[in-house]
């Protein structure tokens, strides 16, 4: 893309799924990449993920908190795009203590140093559709009321407020994308918190038939993270009118659609319905998929990559890095 | 009030303004009252605010994140008022750490510790108009979006963020007031965070001609600290329909016409304009005052106290009680 060749910019969560891919596409685009990640593993991130990237990636295995290490990167950075974080939504039910210092406390941190430079920077964060729990109109846009149903969403949402705030002050100059179900390579398979894509995929890759809770209908609308990817892109260079975009597919599809598609392609038994366990139930949100219309106005972005091309794809990278992603050989 | 005789009251802040009052009140409606207050007194702790309370009331000095303190006397409460926080919008922009700490992080230790009991205990939290930031529209109702201007803004919606997630998780059974400027007997006067009507009742007091900012034409809607007092009163008996309500007076008047009666009731000059100072400037949220209906329709409750006799009532308070609240004589 043009607009980062020769730039600098600085990936926080870099080792993780998304910010990985985003810093290879940035380094690829010419940039000079500086990823912070703190290699909480549990996060998602993995040493393997910037394997065999092309170009300058230059990673700093620090928390976004330590200002001694991030000042002077985010001093000289063009871009900042701001991914470091816990996502897992059960985890923050039963440590939110934890969860609050990843997602609040050290986002403070690295906000207000990022705030201390003479030219407010560009910062992209990536935020969660979590955050507006159950749906009460569908599809859901930016102004729909946000009541999370777990801490994860509540903290997540805080930082969001750091960004606004700063913003409004003048001092950073941020765009915040709430995130529908991004599925693709990099991601960290093996850990639960990776959201039903996730774990359906490792299902697939590892040969176990898929189970759904309920009747399997609930609709989502995952997007490849090739297309996450490009809005972060974007994001970075868009002239701002609203400083929060949904970013989604634009096309529900029921959960055992996906569980379908993934179950043919690697020759596995339709999935079976069981009922919904209690600990999942009670932060269930039930139908989700986003408004996107701000997203198309905004950055020009929609999502190119189809559903079952993307599933395919996504099964071809794992299978050949295994090892790479704690997969178990079928 | 009649449903509050032979009740346990939990008062977090109870040693600060409006805790204080309502630890009072409580206890003459017959409750027996735990008062927990750190006594950080940058917060509006005054020892001497319980001075001469009639009935039962037990104060501990710790912060409410203390669980091996505070557990026992949330489990036997049957009303919590949670008043406890850092209110300073200038201190937070200077300290953000430290306010997310006192109104976010505490705020998280002490709700889980609420939420842990078999029946889920009524909370009545007191956060702020603040939070709303710049009116977009006037009167301001509790759909209005929130923006807030200042980190404690962030903070205390965080705060909310936990009562409404607890209370839709069937852990707490909450109720938000959205307190606007509120004055009265016991404020911390000495402060200069206690707002601007806690400023103009010091100058009065010491015999400072005021000073206004701008034109002085800004508008707000006071309420006598006994009028909130009565909110929370009644929010802690109400069957709830909606979990935020604003709390203001209905009747906006300028902090000119404030500043006039003050200075007019103590033989003072009429006040004197100034520039708008760059500090405050920044912070400013320019005319507010909020819709109360919802107040008048699920509480029953509106303000009883005119504002002149509310006025009147406050120098007397104070005239009689230089030295506890740290006013230089005249």
């Amino acid at each position: 893309m043009i607009g980062y060749k020769g730039k600098r910019a600085v990936v926080t969560g870099g080792l993780g799924f998304i910010g990985s891919n985003l810093a290879i596409a940035l380094a690829e685009a010419g940039a000079i990449v500086d990823v912070i990640d703190s290699c909480v593993e549990s996060c998602g991130a993995n040493e393997h993920n910037l394997d065999g990237a092309q170009g300058e990636i230059h990673v700093h295995r620090v928390d976004v908190a330590e200002t001694l290490v991030v000042e002077p990167l985010v001093r000289e950075a063009d871009f900042i795009f701001n991914l470091a974080g816990e996502i897992s939504h059960t985890d923050s039910m039963k440590r939110p203590e934890r969860d609050l210092q990843i997602n609040t406390v050290s986002q403070l941190h690295f906000l207000e140093c990022c705030s201390r430079r003479a030219i407010p920077p560009r910062i992209v964060f990536a935020s969660t559709r979590q955050i507006y729990g159950i749906p009460q109109t569908l599809p859901v846009d930016e102004n729909h009321p946000v009541e999370p149903v777990d801490y994860n969403g509540v903290h997540n949402y805080a930082a969001e407020h750091y960004h606004w705030l700063l913003s409004r002050l003048g001092r950073i100059d941020a765009v915040i994308l709430r995130l529908t179900n991004v599925y693709g390579q990099r991601q960290a398979l093996h850990l639960p918190a990776q959201g039903v894509l996730g774990v359906f995929l490792r299902q697939a890759l590892e040969g176990q038939r898929m189970r759904l809770f309920g009747d399997g209908l609930q609709l989502r609308d995952p997007i490849h993270v090739s297309d996450a990817v490009r809005a972060f892109l974007l994001a970075g260079l868009a002239t701002v009118k609203e400083r929060v975009i949904n970013i989604g597919s634009g096309a529900p599809v029921s959960l055992r659609e996906i569980a379908g598609l993934l179950s043919e392609e690697v020759g596995l038994p339709a999935p079976e319905l069981i009922p919904f366990p209690e600990e999942y139930k009670r932060i269930d949100i039930g139908d989700y998929y986003s408004c996107i219309d701000r997203a198309r106005a905004m950055l020009g972005w929609q999502p190119a990559m189809d559903l079952s091309e993307g599933l395919r794809e996504t099964l071809d990278f794992y299978r050949t890095r295994r090892a790479e992603y704690y997969l178990k050989s079928t």
